[in-house]
């Protein structure tokens, strides 16, 4: 696959760059290009970003010498130029396969890798404590993060910046990679303070402002107007809001210029203390149909190279445009349904409902503390809000589900998306902790659907209920059934689908209809399992419960989550706390971070499909008892 | 108790602050605080945060009509003037008793508690909820968020500020209490920002800058420094850095001077946008003891009122001083290990660690989530990081724990204090949820010592185990047990320490003195019950617990972390895991959230002190198995 490209088949590593002039590395450049367009067209992955760091990753592995030098790139989605230039050229090609490389920068990689991550944010907290480590070592080597405008809006990058003004080491760089966009197209106002800068703006509005004071002074000072622009240029530096954060400020540097990318850094390894340096780039450069629509191509599935369409199979639709169209038909409905988002307008399926309802429709940026807390206030002032996260997101935000939502019991809805396995994005979005650490809240409603109908009727019922309420579904499609009226659940209820002899198995989720699949296989040979819709982790149906206690001597448990803590220790903590003693077995996600892959093989892998419930019946059947 | 308050006994709520001339308002804070300082002085709590804001508080309630117009505290505890002077001044001598009002705001106490709190920097998010809310519904009243200096540079108050800043709404107002000080001493890059603009050097360093410049550019222009001076007033406003955010700033306000808070407020509410209204207070004001140390009285125990002298009985050594010895002695051992802090230094015990090796020492402010993954940081270039933090506070991190520490495996010990149920401080700060929302999490070591001796072990076994390790410790008192050497626990390891029939306790943490104290008790009448001391959560000992399952038929576990999902719920998955068939009791606490009170009383009323340990086994053997 690299044969046909000249430079990069021969490329033996960062060595080569620093060796290389200028057309070499503009010819690297494109190869890199088109390798990545080779690649993700085949694999699908995060097209856009990767492709609008080319340059940036060539100036700095000319500039710098990792892995001696640290380089953590956030979130680490634009990562890809980084592995093929540093040392997974030869592997490339299995980019978010299973057992191939992954889809984000991860330490067991590589030593290139310096820090791993997925989730948006956390560069310059780690930056800052490779910084320290080294200084206490007398380690001179460089650090440098890499950060988006978009990760720039979270709280903790604040935090991280507020702490390293404070300390204000050497050898310390920021890169602000400012494509004005992080998932969606940025909201905020730091992100139209940057917005201001690049464009000039903050310079023009700075000479507005003393024009206009120079009027009020009269007529005389206006012959210093050109003196006074000499000032400004000195006295209002465009990032003075870094440099009140004790940063230098560098910037605005074209970052597809790899010469003047160099020049700038090459400069800015000279200055004293912290460095923020402001880099211009644009997402998915040098692939036309990625630049013209960055949102649709930040992350993709595989595609056609030359026309940009991108290959669908026909497929039932997704979780996440169920939930889309639910919650506009629930905004419909009542005027006090407002939807909240932290920067996932495009992946939570909402672009309908913010056009609809733009008042009722909140993008915070990627703010997950506050968009939590901020749907609470809503709550309080009688709003029914939805507050719409991926499964891993959430884990920002659960100090504000447990102290400002659950604890004062305020109405918010979160619907929880990318809940259980994911699949190619790997252990850093894999939603399988949810279950947990939401079960063990007080007042907390969680629930999971088996279907799409089931979705709505529970967005329906959790608007409706005057409760703190989760509803978690999966990443991927459903199950393509017809899609009917809202219809209000009992709080609680489980179903019961079949009724069986022996062994029941209680599904929560998506291994529902997987549950109802291994039951119909083993009637086949005579073999009559129970199965239940356990739709409500939290409350459950105590009553069915004990019902189903009286009735089968054998239970399974099944989630796409993990098994400590989750569903089926639910369902163990009952028969404890009732004294009932059967034998359970707990199906779910193993204690382990589970790799990237495709979703079903990895379902399948921890046996969690049909067939792994299949197989767990005919063991419990035959191993019905342990003797201790 | 309030008829020696000549205004305060009369004091019928808010209409009469609006009323009240000056001289009476002088009086009535003089009461306020008389008042405070006498029931704390009795009861504990937050001295010094109440005592600086009672002309704040004041001029709140003549310039604006609560509970119609929204004031929320930023975490309430400095909400005693508040409860005072709203609606609670015949119950505030019931403060953090069990059943009298909370330390904090609370929505269920009062109309006039917009929002509850207790942990930091919600206020900006919720008020902009509220403020939102309003708009949609038509409401013009107004809302104001109150938040401190040390507040402000959290994350999530940013993340709010930036949100805020981007929509613009009107009668929009936060207050910045400036004490220059959150719990203790305030650090960071934004609090010499602040600091700059109170003590004036914010101007005078942009002065020097100018002289600066115009001495480059020759000597005329020195002709016209008087003019420049006057731009500068226009275009250099302290406040820069939160108009870049899109707020009106509006400050310095001396905040003891209740006709000059009152005037500003006045105009502020004519303001367009959001506002930023900064005011000077001091903490403690009014009681020269918390005046002079302020870090000592933001929160203390019963105290003497002449003399300021903290009335403590002869007691063990608390938790939290063994911890700080314990670090100390282990950084001399080691020159790798150091400490982070979420602006904790006094509460964890670390101002002796900070002193002795005040380079490995890093108090970041309230940062919980980039104080993790500074860590992690750390870790990575071989440094053995400590970060301490209080249980619920850790809540903030939780996605920093899974996704930059646990997933890379990387060896940061968490030092949890405030683990279990804290006491007075009640449900926001119970610490009760971390042993279920860590234990799903792979990769961790979970671990709680039964005494002081077994904290110092585990925490030399922590530092050295290159594992993410939590080490999980109450609040309050020890048990002054002789203090000896470090020495290496085997991880998941756990203690025999009685061998009974029948019945077998496991404990973990606090509960284990009180299983054997159990033990004692029923010993006498015959009953002889084993105790375990099961000071690993995770991983556990799981030969020694088939072991005991082959000898014990009914089992008790006892944790002080609430029974869903928790240590109990881990005994269980093993033993459905196993295909163990025992009856297990699950003693903790339970699924909802406790309110405040006296420690041993709340331990008490949920059954996990010796005396609910007993209680348990009898239940137990009286009724051993339920049929169904």
């Amino acid at each position: 696959m690299l044969k046909k490209y000249r430079l990069l088949s021969e490329y033996k590593g960062p060595e080569d760059i620093k060796r290389f002039g200028e057309e070499e590395l503009k010819e690297l450049a494109q190869e890199v290009r088109d390798y990545i367009i080779e690649v993700t067209s085949q694999n699908g992955g995060h097209v856009g970003p990767g492709l609008g760091v080319v340059e940036l990753t060539i100036a700095l592995l000319r500039v710098f010498d990792p892995p001696e030098d640290t380089i953590i790139w956030d979130i680490g989605h634009q990562g890809y130029p980084w592995k093929i230039l540093t040392d997974r050229k030869e592997v490339f090609h299995t980019l978010r396969q299973y057992g191939g490389i992954a889809g984000f920068l991860r330490r067991e990689e590589s030593p290139y890798d310096a820090f791993g991550a997925g989730h948006s944010s956390t560069s310059i907290s780690a930056a800052l404590g490779f910084r320290i480590a080294k200084d206490l070592k007398g380690d001179e080597s460089f650090v440098v993060a890499v950060i988006g405008d978009g990760a720039m809006t979270a709280g903790m990058a604040f935090e991280a910046l507020n702490n390293a003004g404070h300390i204000r080491p050497d050898r310390f760089i920021v890169i602000l990679n400012d494509n004005e966009m992080s998932i969606s197209p940025n909201v905020g106002a730091i992100s139209t303070y940057l917005n201001k800068i690049i464009s000039g703006h903050f310079v023009q509005e700075s000479r507005q402002r003393i024009k206009g004071l120079l009027k009020h002074l009269g007529e005389t000072p206006l012959r210093f107007m050109k003196l006074t622009e000499e000032f400004l240029k000195g006295l209002i530096s465009p990032g003075v809001l870094f440099e009140e954060l004790g940063f230098n400020y560098i910037g605005v540097v074209d970052g597809h210029n790899i010469s003047a990318l160099e020049k700038t850094l090459h400069n800015v390894k000279e200055i004293k203390g912290p460095v923020l340096l402001h880099v211009v780039t644009k997402k998915g450069k040098g692939y036309p149909h990625a630049e013209e629509d960055p949102v649709k191509w930040h992350g993709v599935a595989p595609y056609k190279v030359e026309s940009g369409e991108i290959i669908k199979k026909p497929s039932p639709p997704t979780w996440t445009s169920i939930f889309g169209k639910a919650v506009v038909e629930l905004a419909e409905m009542d005027e006090r349904v407002v939807v909240i988002t932290p920067a996932m307008r495009e992946g939570s399926g909402l672009v309908e409902f913010s056009k609809k309802f733009p008042s009722r429709f909140f993008d915070v940026g990627i703010a997950e503390q506050h968009a939590a807390t901020f749907a609470a206030g809503l709550a309080c002032e009688g709003m029914k809000p939805i507050a719409a996260y991926y499964s891993t997101f959430l884990q920002r935000a659960y100090d504000q589900v447990i102290h400002d939502i659950a604890l004062q019991r305020l109405p918010v809805t979160f619907a929880i998306d990318r809940g259980g396995l994911v699949g190619d994005d790997g252990p850093t979005h894999h939603g399988v902790f949810d279950l947990s650490y939401l079960r063990c809240v007080p007042n907390m409603v969680v629930a999971a659907p088996k279907d799409e109908q089931e979705l709505r009727n529970l967005l329906y019922t959790a608007v409706n209920s005057s409760l703190p309420f989760a509803v978690r579904y999966p990443r991927g499609c459903a199950y393509g059934v017809p899609v009917e009226d809202f219809e209000s659940i009992e709080i609680g209820s489980w179903e019961e689908l079949l009724e069986g002899e022996e062994v029941v198995v209680l599904a929560t989720g998506y291994p529902v209809y997987q549950a109802l699949k291994a039951a119909e296989k083993l009637y086949k040979e005579g073999i009559r399992i129970g199965v239940v819709n356990a739709r409500f982790v939290k409350p459950m149906d105590e009553s069915l419960l004990e019902k189903l206690a009286r009735k089968y001597e054998l239970f399974i448990t099944v989630e796409d989550n993990t098994v400590v803590g989750g569903f089926g220790a639910g369902v163990l903590e009952f028969l404890s706390r009732k004294g009932i003693l059967k034998r359970v077995v707990n199906l779910g996600v193993p204690d382990k971070f589970i790799e990237h892959g495709n979703q079903n093989l990895l379902r399948k892998i921890i046996g969690i499909d049909s067939d792994g419930i299949e197989r767990a019946v005919r063991d419990l059947l035959t191993k019905k008892t342990l003797e201790y």
